[in-house]
């Protein structure tokens, strides 16, 4: 009966509307304010992208005559997309969001926007070095064009170091975002408050997990699967985790770490050592070590390919 | 000579059209019926999501007067792609569709579909404890808006509870396309047909695999890489896979899995035990155990950083 | 103050401007020339799946009466756009583009791109197979229908032999660019460059990374995170990568590789082997060998939960 | 206050949702049936421009190879949307649409569409003589090519011919659709039940309104503002017009009719004649004629412009 | 040469951007703040055409138990979008935009928008006896769900009801942009400050023009081409136009006016009267008169049909 | 029987695929090029319109900084997109398209481009004094801001003078597809051939129509429904028209024309001169006349309304 289907409806839909089902996890979001938007977010990072990466992006020709337009839009238009995304980050951290004082925000987003804009020469100063270690430490790459055209990781390390300076600066949620966006599509996970140095290079990459308060050195490089991860975590009196303690490794620098590595807890491995595939690794490592797993076992073999 | 184009291409057309050379693998979809679609699948999982998580999705202000309306109509809008939807998943399973009673058919897709949206009172349940579970044990986590907002592990483990229950409900085809589509998203595959307990939760996740006869307890966590497997499989007198058997492992309540562990085989890993980080189990586990990967070995270290 | 926003801004963009802070890695391409785009390969893709597999993809009917139609223009719009995408690639590639012969590029990317789709019978030859390998190898299919519609790896594989057949071609760029799709949509990072028999298979996938030169045989299955790849390359005497030396492993037919297994260095993995998950291989495996890790230890429990 | 707005806004959804304040105009839809869609109904038009002039609007390229493909897809595609739409239109008109039988409406609907497509080539045929009286008929245009991609008269007769074919069949609803789609893009009204004949054409034409009723010959033209209307009409003994009478004028062929005039009720202009601009007509004209408005006069002028 | 064409383009940028080249024409809008946006001002009109005529647009359905859901969500959604338009007419046309307080001019929004919404039921009650007009005059309408559907005249009528009901209230700009939008797509040129009784009915429409200062009662009928303009105005001591003045036509009730008739100045059209078409109006009228075109002269003719 | 429908379809894809069918009207387009694209037209006159009337359109904020960077860019992009245009249009008009030569073409179509943009500074000029004299003749008007942002005839206007200047330069096509565009958005038909004056205004617009060679001065103003049309036009020895005769008016500066008057022929509408609204007007016209239509009869009233 079609009545049935309904009233089995009208049911849910008001189970669904009562408040206690839901308010544990419901956003009090301000009124009228929007939540940050994904769709904006990538935008912000196309126009980074477009501007740190003249002529690789957009649609954007670069004769040198012309190249200062488009720099310029781009900017102005990144700028614009940034207040409202910081802004919007700013109220959804905001426990009352009732209480605060709007213009405030305002201002605090304009500010903050624009000290990421003045930060993007650095930025792009760096990537131009991690550019560099990809193409050298590919023997596949053709060219720089290709390296940053098509690499996933040197997308997923722009988003980082966008992300980063987003961070450092004072703003909310959006790094943290952004950082996701470029997980998703590169399966890459750096956490933006990690700090890394230049030359820095990531091979594949689908897998690779860099906490939050990892530290990474000069020309480092990470293959495939490798995770920079915690151990189990201190609780307080009242049985949550401490925030804010150090927890991850620190990699310094000439560090090469291979596919699927495990390397958890506020370890060293020390400058110039190499981390082989798949071991774990839950203890400081001296300078120019070389580790690998412990050999594997043969065993008698039976028809039919299973284990 | 660009004749010399054409007649390649016209040659190519040609065989191309030959039904021998694709009967094999063709579809031998029911005239008029379109096959189940991504987009509307994409529709069908945002439109949960706003109704699950009201506030966080889509443009829907959250004023107790307004909320309602807005689960109202979210309501109605998945009810009607998702009989359409659950009717296309009916006739793509059909072996000879040209014989089927679509009437029926139609009326099984609606019977499905309001089924699907009685639960979701019960999916939120759930997914409030998962929220709550990903936010204790993360000690980056800043409020449970985040998590939702954030957490690739949340949209993953919110598109299989929604797949779980399509499927439970006799749903074919849809749930597997809903999970594969958190699959793309957040590299976590976790099989509709897996049980899965209260308070799960999977940090970073890339590469998670949870097989279709997994059974997974309360209060358990993973990481990213971790595999729930099946070692290789019997098969019948025609050499073909005995489907059905339970292959994949079971894991009691209060588990920890670490990263790129990989449990294969129906075996139990018992409660309150610790998987560490690259192991390969595929022997059943005491309680509260805890087992960790043999020591790497230290090798001779020569300089060039290579292995 | 407004004013030191903007001040902030002018500064960023006129350093940004500035030629030297851009130039090395500043793409020098082609006046009027479009680089190639994302969007137009992604039609690539489709059109070639739609032509592969009627009745799966688009808003094709297949009845015998039409099906040369669908493919007749599908292969049309294909020879349209890829001619558009190789010339593009073409001039990307070219390191001093204002040299060349605009109407010779031209008509290499006419020749190109005819010829690629005079390959598309053989390639959809090829594919069927896959489809085979997988249907068989996984008792959770239902139907071959099933296995073409939702496997990541279906898709992963068809990018490869896309990106194989034009790379093989002569075409540049264009397959890098084809086969990083299929990586940021499945996790799966096949190197066009690769060699890959028949009835191939992929299970999960996520983090399989298989490198440029590695040669597969036929009925090989990976599971997720098994990554076919180098150990350190050697260096020319200007420190330079020296290219094109074989540098991945041979994988014999019938082999089988379990989740997360690292094989590294051109070694050679004989016929019939069985390699288990989490290891790091080395050296070459007799043929019909089982290879898998060493036993984990188990270790001293305690509360809480952690390692 | 807010609360103050809030309220207004609740008071007037609780008014507006009152079912005897909208039932006089509601349309009582059947429910899980769509209204046919403006969108869907411009591809209709698009597609059968498209099959009707091969080359000049689509992606098309005509190959004397190729234009059966793009005909053959175009037409498939036509037909399945058409069908859709049709039946749209039968559920629309059904006073009673709980008791009709859907099955036998869904037959309706193919054997609709496909006598459409069947009428085709005639259309087309028609349309060619209509393109050759337009380019004869304006010294500006300068070619066939021209006067079809750009001249707004084609596009609301090719609308025009298609609603009149539909209606014919006896599709309800859609043909007006259709005519009203060309009234708004071009200014020109033509209803779909008029009857048209051969080498028709109109310059400019927008405010150009032919009537339901009316009957015009071959090689007429039309100037913009000319209108084929009614007078007032007669009423039943319950003051409601009697519907179905011939009300419009008949204009036999080889005639031509000056902007803005204004032809009302069912009177005859005879073959050969030439209505002059901006008169009144309501009165039969012998073929041959020439009627032209009376003179204006002259007035006294003032300076200022005006009147 | 190329570089011809660049210097061309250099110059004309530099030219275009002397500010004195458009600063008379410059719209010196307010930093940060948008423009009133077309396609919200789209969404606007459409969602309140869905609230006024439940089931006819969007999506919904009309059961009765949804349809107060349908109205809630389409109600806030207007809200919100309507705050920031008038917001936007508000800041386009302050003179001097850096003075104002921006708090004040958004409660302003917010109110017109809520004062706006509470008029909603009247405007339904109006169009109701609109939509009633055109289906009881024109014999070739079958439904009032044709006329709501198919008929421009009703969505110019509807645009003309919204924007007067905001005019009245004191927004700005929006109202004319809304009465444009309706011109566009109709050739119906209905000006926001008219004043226009119920059952109001225009027949096919294209060139109807109403003025601003023009009163209308009630059962008032118009055929396409009407126009109830003004005279040359007055002007002020220094030639300017002396605005406010009232200086279009009053129509008073049951008044039919018949297709091109001009109709100016500031008279009256008594009560029943007639207008034949083509006639050209600058004084007053009885009520009861009957108007017609002084009759066509018949000239001689002669072969080639010209004038 | 749906095979029946099937067969209908087949036979009409057969006939309308047949050549002697359509080769009338088809259009022989050379192989491998597009045909001028609506959609790229629009925004050929959307960015001009920006680039003309900084601030109005698109999202450009113009801080006397950045104002120079916006109208870089955007006039960029228009040149990009004009060439291609114009390289299409240049390519449909060629009647055998094998023949010519295409880096010719290309190089034509950039000369072209580039003349057209070092005219957009007079173009702007131009139309500075068109908004001002709509300004000054409208008493609604409340802003230039509003002229510019919501009257039709300022965007007829515009594409208009950006047609023109198009035509004159030697471009084909292209300029009567910009100026139906203004038709299909306005009812206001100007050919881009027509000369017009400065201080050019049109109020409402809907239905006028400018000639070819029609020669408008200074300061003129039309009403809706004015044409400035031709009479019969001479026809040569094979009853061909005689093409680029003048056919069309000559307005005098400083007259003003009201609604819906037709005025024909190559004659003369002296200075300073006021036409009436509805008259139709075929010989030439003093300076400072005032000529307006016969006094309307009075004729009996008959009850009903009707005429």
């Amino acid at each position: 009966m079609t009545t049935d289907h309904f009233s089995r409806i009208k049911k849910a839909i008001n189970e669904l509307s009562q408040e206690q089902s839901y308010k544990s996890v419901c956003h009090p979001h301000f009124k009228d304010h929007k939540m940050p938007s994904l769709s904006a977010l990538e935008q912000v990072v196309n126009l980074s992208r477009e501007i740190l990466f003249p002529g690789y992006y957009g649609d954007s020709s670069i004769r040198p005559d012309s190249v200062s337009y488009y720099i310029g839009v781009n900017t102005e238009n990144l700028y614009t997309i940034l207040v409202d995304q910081i802004f919007a980050g700013l109220c959804f951290m905001c426990e009352m969001p009732e209480k605060f004082d709007l213009s405030e925000r305002k201002s605090i987003a304009h500010d903050y926007a624009s000290q990421f804009i003045s930060k993007l020469p650095e930025i792009r100063r760096m990537l131009v070095t991690d550019v560099e270690a990809a193409f050298l430490g590919d023997p596949a790459a053709k060219s720089k064009g290709e390296v940053i055209f098509c690499y996933p990781a040197i997308r997923a390390i722009t988003n980082y170091r966008i992300a980063n300076a987003l961070l450092t600066i004072g703003v909310p949620l959006i790094p943290r975002m952004i950082s996701e966006m470029a997980h998703s599509e590169t399966g890459i996970d750096i956490h933006p408050r990690a700090t890394i140095g230049e030359y820095f290079s990531i091979d594949h990459g689908t897998g690779v997990v860099i906490g939050a308060t990892s530290i990474i050195g000069n020309n480092v490089k990470l293959f495939q699967g490798v995770t920079l991860g915690a151990k189990s975590f201190p609780l307080d009196e009242n049985g949550n985790p401490i925030k804010g303690i150090p927890r991850h490794p620190i990699i310094e620098d000439d560090v090469v770490i291979y596919a699927q590595a495990t390397i958890l807890g506020r370890i060293t491995v020390g400058a110039g050592s190499v981390i082989g595939g798949n071991v774990w690794v839950t203890n400081s490592v001296a300078p120019k070590s070389k580790i690998i797993q412990f050999k594997p076992r043969d065993v008698l073999y039976t028809e039919g390919g299973g284990i």
